[in-house]
């Protein structure tokens, strides 16, 4: 049995997943699936991990580039993340050949042409289903099982530190701070969390997930994203009141007029599948136009889940590496569909304003989502929120544009204190 | 491009599907998947099929073994379905070199490792994506994506008719023949039912299931399967009330004394995932010891969704001609782990028993749970079911073997009019 030699370059919490899935299981990976696969180098930035792994001596080095360069290295695990020096570690094992597996979401949504045509071009696999998901598979279904489809739409709910917030807010009340504050401490958040809260991680996920869907290239910053930060746990008790859920979801639709891709709070009916993804779990949710509705759910982080589908990915490429079809399925961009503008969006709305307490306010806001020709289904007004009044509105469906321009014109009036909360209410 | 000619055998249900897919899609597969695949051959025992299809002439032959003989044929589909023919035409498909692609759940699962064994003895492709769940990715996730973890647990809700049964018979209190009567009349079940409503098709489903997650063939033969006809919508009701839903689960754990693999209805906490399975919908739910909870959802059954995952694998096998890698992942039975007798399951028990209305009955009862071990943990009594009263037990974790020992003796009691309902509880 030929053996294939791995190098993995990151230690954090996904690259110790991955020694210790190796510890557990390298020996069935043998009986099992008929590949000796060995992990025979190691890199990071800091050697403390090294040592705290415990790995073989001389195994490890600081310098990624050095490990690129082992000899007889037939794949690079990938780990750094961003955009920096992981994208140079990557192009650079490439060109020497090396196969690549990597988890690296912002890499595969901002440089994924560049990645896959490298791969290509060398002859050698990228494979990154842990990019989207942690451990659920994903991306390997679309690119097999689902091949025969014209994929509709995927939505997921791809981020669970926002997932977990927002649960909390749902199930207990909490407003947006403390829900924070409680995934901060409960590792779930980071110090700074921005790329969660403000939809930033999920539209990495929705572009490589749309690009593989669709088969037409989409990059993150053509992903118009809003976070949960204007989110209240009064928006999501109107929301259970009016039998919806509140998930902040990331959403790619083929449409007549382009794709339609966006990451935003939504309310979507509570009976849907989707509203039962609660906590960190997270959820894609894919419709086809032979399979119909089909959805993956299960882990979307977290150290050894994450690992799971890296090590999946490793023993996959190596398998194609034993029996000499590196590159089966590579790249499956090849069609160059436009990116539909979100002004051009047809929804429902939720809209949530904060108004001054007196006769006439409902008319003259009313009349402004008249001129824009924006009709309201429903209107809840609060007055114990004195001297203010709190005003829900949901619309009937209308374009993004016209309810934007709307609410522009409506902040300006005068007996309007702010526009809160804007959720868009989807019919999956 | 190379083309790969495929021929298909049976033009029912789902072989209409995969006419109907290559129609829409054959020049996608082209561009998309890198693949020409063209359907040259056609087969069924009634010709009326190929002319409502519009087959073109001279395509069509009512000889499943004279299509098997077409030159430069590559994969031949089998749509036959039981384990007679098909069996004999599946293994001289594979005798004469062509790779198979088949959706035949009775075949796998009892002559699955004639099957896989022929397959790799003629160097071929043997895919089977669409014998489980119908087009939701199941069979290729467990072979690839997951292939890393130790898979611990299968439980699936794979067959849609007693799904579509259960949850009429929950949402709107439908019993058992009127549930069953709505299901023929719309197409979900078979004039004879027996397959369905016994837990057979669920039985082979989670043989298939288990051989590919445990490594360890499993045959049908091997599971003891429990149906639906005992349930009544009064135990739906009664598990409503005490937070359960009841389920069709087909079960197969990992356990240190074998293979734990059964169907039969079951008792869930409303609260998970696979409570919200409804209709008829079919989902997946596996634990790995690495990834953790993940749960595959989508239609379990129907002409597209069947031909979703029929296609899907004609295109994977397709790749791996045109790339000469045939037999990439062959059959992973590599261990052989017993399978565990159902005496041996620990688990709680519902169970509904009717009984003489008069005084010292419960006594009676409880003393026999007693002297087999089995302890009470709740029994409500109805009596206004008399001159009988209806009692139903939850135990505390016991032996199959023990509650079946109790049951026995207490069905002989004078006292007792019947055992009804038993279901084990299940803590997913």
């Amino acid at each position: 049995m030929r053996t294939v030699n791995v190098g993995l370059i990151g230690l954090g919490t996904v690259g110790s997943g991955v020694v210790e899935i190796f510890e557990r299981h390298a020996e069935d990976f043998r009986r099992r699936a008929g590949v000796d696969i060995k992990l025979v180098r190691f890199a990071d930035r800091d050697p403390a991990r090294a040592s705290d792994l415990g790995l073989p001596e001389g195994s490890f080095t600081t310098d990624a580039f050095e490990l690129i360069d082992t000899p007889d290295l037939d794949i690079v695990i990938e780990l750094i993340g961003g955009t920096g020096v992981a994208r140079d570690v990557v192009l650079a094992a490439l060109k020497s050949g090396k196969s690549v597996v990597t988890a690296n979401k912002a890499l595969m949504a901002s440089h994924g042409q560049e990645v896959m045509d490298a791969a290509a071009g060398y002859g050698v696999d990228i494979a990154f289903e842990a990019s989207v998901g942690g451990g659920i598979p994903i991306i390997s279904p679309l690119k097999h099982c689902l091949v025969s489809n014209e994929i509709t739409s995927v939505v997921g709910i791809v981020n669970g530190t926002t997932n977990y917030m927002l649960t909390r807010m749902s199930e207990d009340g909490l407003d947006y701070d403390s829900a924070l504050a409680e995934a901060q401490a409960k590792g779930f958040a980071e110090a700074d969390p921005t790329a969660d809260v403000d939809g930033l991680d999920a539209a990495a996920k929705i572009a490589i997930l749309a690009s593989i869907a669709f088969n037409s290239r989409v990059a993150i910053d053509e992903v118009s994203a809003e976070g949960i930060r204007p989110v209240s746990s009064a928006d999501v008790a109107y929301a259970a009141e009016m039998g919806y859920a509140v998930k902040l979801l990331a959403i790619a639709r083929r449409t007549p007029g382009g794709i339609d891709i966006r990451v935003h709070p939504t309310m979507i009916r509570d009976s849907h599948p989707m509203a039962s993804v609660n906590g960190v779990y997270n959820a894609i949710y894919v419709v086809g136009d032979s399979v119909g509705e089909t959805m993956f759910f299960g882990e979307g982080a977290g150290s050894l889940p994450a690992a799971s589908a890296v090590v999946g990915d490793v023993i996959e490429v190596a398998r194609h590496i034993v029996r000499g079809c590196l590159g089966l399925v590579g790249c499956t961009c090849n069609e160059e569909l436009p990116v539909r503008d979100i002004g051009e969006l047809e929804t429902s709305y939720y809209l949530r304003l904060l108004v001054a307490d007196e006769p006439g306010v409902l008319g003259r806001v009313a009349s402004v989502f008249g001129s824009h020709g924006v009709s309201l289904a429903s209107v809840i007004q609060k007055t114990d929120t004195a001297p203010t009044a709190e005003i829900v509105y949901v619309t009937h469906e209308a374009t993004e544009r016209a309810v934007r321009a709307a609410l522009e014109e409506i902040e300006d009036l005068d007996i309007v204190e702010s526009v809160g909360t804007v959720l868009r209410v989807e019919d999956l």
